[in-house]
């Protein structure tokens, strides 16, 4: 069983997963483990054995579970960081606080086929991602112990990913994260200094100064962020306010795999093909008040071009050495093919 | 020039520094430059190509600055992150705010020789390393509009170093860096709540547990912290409570110097050469309130053995696979030889 450990000084809850690594060889750096070479456990024809599905989308209405014929297969990851249980229990030791591994962690398989990178996927079939998150996320906010459900995205082994074949993640756990809780703080302060979304003003502000802008439909923006962490950080937002992932429409849903799988093609065509994390931000559920009007929720994506080093360790500040004009800039120059066989 | 960028959500600020890389193919992840492969200009003969010294510890008292005979030289970064300046102009665009990347980008050249790590330096050379870190925290902090000085070392190229000649960084800012201001905040809390410092009741608790406990000398404890961010996160603490590093005493220094040798030797012959970034964690500096009862300086050495993925970008939190009670029995068994030239 994992545990939560608390940082008494920085508050910070740390997961302990000793199931994930045993040996200083072991370890793989993320939630999956290294399996041989010339098997993919994610590939059409493994289904028994990669485990069983919570949620999948057949292509035709008589298939068995855990047989080929699927859109997307939605698993518990094999070896889960965190695991569902009935109670919560919290238990102090001396000045110190842990509490139990709950939770959730499960794995969206996002093709049969082979395919790595979400933007060598079809429009269906990032649709149907794009459905699958919606759907987990809305079942899931169902559970009044799950204060926030994180869906992501790690893109090769720089980023954290140990198997190649596309895939998601989402852990859902019971408290608000450090990051969100700042996040939402600092949304909730800008909202009563200005009556305003602070997201909706950095909207605003993109489409005024249009230098950080990489791509724009109906339903989206995406730009480089005014203050990314990282050089080429994009940020994809929807225009209709709205601080819950679960309200995406279908509408929106197109729209939004339309503009990911551009985005990333644009990176992907100027920077080689760079390893990356995508990371969707909502607001935490399930609590005392809602937050409806303070947040917004949004995609961010960041390639992983510099690294971590004792200056972030140090003090929660980045080096970043691409202003995003620029690589927004570069960005734009590139020419994306449209093989939207959705609008076929 | 660089710049400071203020997200106005998180509130955290972000360097910019266009200096560093300019093409996709640059990137090289810390604030170093990769030079060519059999030359280092950290090495004794090449003080002139290296650029000025700020502070060198000469081993005759005749040696002419900048050239070979000595045990530290302290430079300014080459490729400075932050550049010292006059003043410190702050700008708004539309919702966005950003400022002059004022600031120090100092280099620690810890030994003429080509040695990489600091746990193969002799203990009087780690005494200068220590003493150099110390003068220089000294000098900077005399300029009132440096707030916070960082003192870290990153060893190995997956944990941002690009030279691998053995050296430590400084980076002074003028704000108060957001994971300090956590730290500091976290410990006043505490303070509040229970009239100690948090640090010193980590002390005491980590003493009555042992089983985290990795060395001890007279004046220092060494520990796998029961919160850990990383696999083997390694604490160094003062016994005697003191906010500012700068209060370390020459006794100090010595016992400090012998305990990192050890503890890196002992992680190093576990983990094998490990890649590892080491900070020094102290009071902010020049702030309206001192800081002496409620902040404990010390240090934190964190092994790079897993990756920052999309989780830990989404929340802040950290998936760990190593309880520290057993990073610390491993550590423990590891018989270390003690070849300390400083007791000869």
């Amino acid at each position: 069983m994992s545990e939560f450990r608390k940082d008494p000084v920085s508050k910070r809850w740390v997961i302990f997963s000793p199931e994930r690594a045993y040996r200083p060889s072991d370890f793989v750096g993320e939630e999956e483990i290294i399996e041989k070479p010339k098997y993919c456990p994610f590939c059409s024809g493994n289904e028994k054995k990669s485990g069983d599905e919570i949620l999948a989308y057949p292509k035709k209405p008589d298939r068995e579970p855990n047989t080929p014929g699927w859109w997307i297969r939605v698993l518990e990851n094999k070896y889960p960081a965190l695991k569902t249980s009935d109670s919560l229990k919290k238990k102090g030791i001396g000045i110190y606080d842990k509490m139990d591994g709950l939770g959730k962690h499960e794995i969206f398989i996002e093709t049969e086929e082979h395919i790595k990178c979400i933007s060598e996927l079809s429009q269906t079939q990032v649709e149907k991602v794009i459905l699958a998150y919606r759907d987990r996320y809305v079942e899931i906010s169902a559970d009044k112990n799950i204060k926030h459900i994180l869906i992501f995205k790690n893109y090769g082994e720089d980023a954290g990913a140990s198997l190649e074949h596309s895939h998601s993640q989402l852990i859902a756990t019971p408290v608000v994260p450090k990051r969100v809780e700042t996040e939402i703080n600092g949304a909730i302060d800008y909202y009563h200094f200005r009556d305003r979304c602070v997201y909706c003003d950095i909207i605003d502000q993109e489409l005024i100064d249009k230098d950080r802008i990489i791509e724009e439909n109906e339903d989206f923006i995406a730009f480089n962020f005014f203050a990314g962490k990282v050089p080429y950080e994009t940020w994809i937002m929807p225009r209709l306010h709205n601080a819950y992932f679960s309200t995406i429409s279908k509408g929106q849903i197109k729209e939004l795999a339309r503009i990911i799988r551009r985005v990333i093609k644009r990176i992907k065509l100027h920077l080689g093909d760079v390893n990356y994390n995508m990371v969707l931000h909502t607001a935490p559920v399930n609590t005392s008040t809602r937050l409806d009007e303070v947040f917004h929720w949004h995609i961010e994506i960041m390639p992983k071009l510099t690294k971590i080093a004792g200056f972030e360790w140090g003090t929660g500040y980045y080096i970043n050495p691409v202003y995003p004009e620029d690589a927004s800039k570069r960005l734009r120059e590139i020419v994306v093919v449209d093989d939207d066989d959705a609008q076929k």
